[in-house]
């Protein structure tokens, strides 16, 4: 029945891609992204996404084998084989040894993600003193250098009277990206043109950005399992195929990320390999070239989120990141910048070499015709003053000292994680007798506790023993409190559970 | 040969069609966006489409007759008719009487949009005494009230000490879309509560948002003709199809906005009523109830960019926005505020109803997470003081007396334009003596003057005698030398022509 279909269409794409030429190197880059023929298997595996959505099989419910598919839709048994692969690389399927393949119990489209992770909460977010947020990695208002912005940003108009008269251009302030080129030299061991940087609202806007310029419906990205909310939302709203790379204390499997790479050629890998959100953990030195190689070698974008390499607890600066071990261009770094001194500012840089340049600026360009000028020279002043430096080291010791407080709680109630060495959170497994997270959630938040489940962690929606618990916006004392509910939620709900009769 | 594919493929859309239920009314709504079944005859246009771009037929070539396309393609000649309409109003072919379809010499993509146009100058945009730019509809930074935003901003810090350690929300801050809604009541006749209200970086943020949420691959999108460049790049980008829709000085032939709206039945309609880009009509109070009963007749979203409305010569104020005769929700307006008196800010308001409000907040996180809190604090205290009134009335003075010095030139040179009442540009018609506008402007740039070339502001590519003028950026001394410059360019090129022996 499906056969003609895919037949037809396959001929029609290959016939398209030989009618490509006469364009230019980035056009035919654009081209090659946009145009990527439907294979066979890619076929059978949105047919049975169909099926699974139609409700065709029950939860737990034993698919057709292989065989008998192929036969059905007069395919070979491999297209079935790697159709299946994929339904259980994204979390539709799973297998049973030496038995077949099983239905998931809820789709993803089941399974949205909590609503209330979609958007920031307002301005006035400043909690009341009976309130708990554990969801939010913001840092606290009052750790930051309020009073000396207030001064950065008089100085600007003194400086540049006419700084709100005039756009900045689409690729951000010239002497910023300057005097980040050097920042980035001295401090990451990054050599970069102020040409390779483009200045982003926010390191979101930036992921936003690279997923508009390099994805397209159907193509496959790699992602960190668990990884960043958010990045889960803008890939898949792009109709990406998020393929998970599991994340561990020791790093990547990299024998497993190459035969994905293999298997899938994915256009992107999202990473965020230092202090990683939400688990905390930091890619060894060691692994951050093999992964650049391994980029290069299958042609694959590695986008590396750098938001928290700042924040790290003890002597030691993280190592420095995959980007500094690109020659060949193959990877795009967004650095967030005011998250730790100014978040308001909404400044982040996104770092590649041409021409991605251009067909990120091509949407930058779309998007909001270049940040707004006042904030990245607020930025520019600070970030040239000395005073990031002093800031930045007390606000690792004040984090740290929450960090501290939060692992005690958990400590005493029996609970586990990996302590990380740096970031704003802490991925904790909920223990072996907690409730499900959502009666966790709702108890909590009717305590007025509120924490980041572990699903909306995860693109495959399964990490559902696990919470991510933010230190970063409350100090010790509330913290305690906090925690102390929490803890008290669960336990109770294991009550609930055991004194049903 | 082309037969099978296309019936096979409508089958299947009329299958998913039916498959849609279930789902909450907005989803309803995307749902309805994104599947909309490929309609027989766009599958002839895109078939053709191909052929054209493969050169089947040369510049002025005789297509084949409707009957024997119809009958080589096994479709009915309506079809085939269909297509051919939707050719010639996307500017791909064109009739002539009792003889049949012509190639057009061009394809869109062999005549893209000039380059310099597609970013924003650099911040240092300020031009030397000896060049001349008539190209930015800016305004010049000399007529803007750079003191009180210095004073505002310095005050925003001591209000609102914390301001750059928070985030705004992603819809903007409650103040100010509180303020904005007594504002727009007050002045617009346009009734809105703060939550119609989502605060965008700049207006091109606002049309880039609407085409993200609401616009899809081959969807249809009335467009003035000519119209804002920007526009044009974003919903083409999109992969809309562009059926353009004339404005003259009396306003639009309505009977042709809805012949298009009945043919194509277009997901948006983008319209610049109020002293319009280029060419500066206004379009009558009259129309504007009936534009909007169309949009509500056919489903089609009015999109109303309201840029230039405070810019009026004479003591008339425009009718009020279109939005206002909207009662359904089907009009989106997006107010651009800061262009006038600190376009540094990037803040414009898009106003529309909910349930759309939430399909553009996802895009708006997506990209942003919301706008910078300092800058809509900043504008905050600005719109809420007096000084707004004071300022545009100087204005206004200042860019009319611009706009005659302009107009002065053009009299004594014996060229033809209409005359604005507001708004920024002239939209000019060349001399007919006059050479191609690429070899004018090459000739101009040469001599330091650069403008807006017609093509740029049109869909189909074709508005070559035409050109787009700004009186705004420079003074009425600078203006006189650059036209004078201009003008003579004009003419050495038409001697260049006629001295050819």
């Amino acid at each position: 029945m499906l056969k003609p279909e895919i037949r037809s269409e396959i001929e029609l794409n290959a016939k398209q891609n030989i009618q490509n030429k006469k364009i230019s190197p980035i056009d035919q880059y654009k081209e090659a992204v946009h145009s990527r023929p439907t294979l066979l298997f890619r076929q059978v595996y949105n047919y049975l996404i169909e099926k699974l959505a139609q409700g065709t099989w029950k939860e737990h419910e034993k698919l057709p084998s292989v065989r008998s598919l192929s036969e059905e839709l007069h395919v070979h048994r491999l297209t079935v084989f790697k159709a299946y692969q994929l339904l259980k690389d994204t979390g539709r399927i799973y297998v049973k040894e030496k038995s077949g393949y099983y239905a998931f119990p809820m789709t993803k489209k089941e399974y949205p993600l909590p609503n209330h992770l979609e958007y920031h909460p307002p301005e006035n977010f400043l909690l009341g003193s009976d309130q708990y947020s554990f969801s939010q990695a913001l840092v606290d208002p009052t750790l930051l250098p309020n009073r000396y912005f207030s001064e950065y940003a008089k100085k600007v108009f003194d400086i540049y009277p006419k700084v709100l008269s005039t756009y900045s251009s689409v690729q951000g302030d010239e002497e910023l990206r300057s005097v980040l080129s050097v920042y980035f030299a001295n401090t990451h061991q990054l050599y970069l043109e102020p040409d390779n940087i483009l200045i982003t609202t926010g390191a979101q806007q930036g992921i936003d950005l690279i997923t508009r310029a390099f994805v397209r419906q159907g193509d496959y990205v790699l992602i960190e399992r668990p990884t960043y909310h958010a990045a889960i939302t803008i890939f898949e709203d792009q109709g990406a195929q998020l393929i998970p790379i599991d994340i561990h204390a020791e790093g990547y499997n990299l024998a497993a990320v190459e035969e994905q790479m293999i298997r899938y050629q994915p256009r992107v890998f999202y990473i965020n390999p230092t202090f990683h959100n939400p688990t905390g953990h930091t890619i060894p030195a060691s692994q951050r070239k093999k992964v650049v190689e391994l980029a290069e070698k299958y042609q694959c974008l590695v986008v590396e989120d750098d938001s928290f390499r700042d924040i790290y607890f003890g002597d030691t600066a993280p190592p420095p990141p995959v980007a500094s071990y690109d020659t060949e261009g193959w990877v795009v770094y967004i650095r967030s910048f005011s998250k730790y001194a100014a978040p308001g500012l909404r400044i982040a840089a996104l770092c590649t070499h041409s021409p991605r340049m251009n067909a990120l600026m091509n949407y930058k360009y779309r998007m909001d015709n270049g940040a707004p000028l006042l904030n990245q020279k607020v930025f520019l002043l600070y970030l040239a003053s000395e005073r990031l430096t002093g800031h930045l080291e007390k606000l690792r010791t004040a984090l740290c000292l929450r960090k501290e407080a939060m692992e005690q709680e958990l400590y005493q109630a029996g609970w586990s994680w990996d302590s990380p060495k740096g970031g704003l959170s802490l991925w904790v497994k909920l223990p072996a007798f907690a409730g499900d997270t959502q009666s966790i959630m709702e108890r909590c938040r009717q305590n007025n506790v509120v924490f980041s489940p572990g699903i909306a962690h995860d693109s495959l929606r399964q990490m559902d023993r696990y919470i991510r618990l933010s230190y970063s916006f409350m100090n010790e004392d509330q913290i305690r409190k906090g925690m102390k509910i929490l803890i008290e939620a669960v336990r109770e709900g294991h009550q609930d559970v055991t004194d049903v009769p």
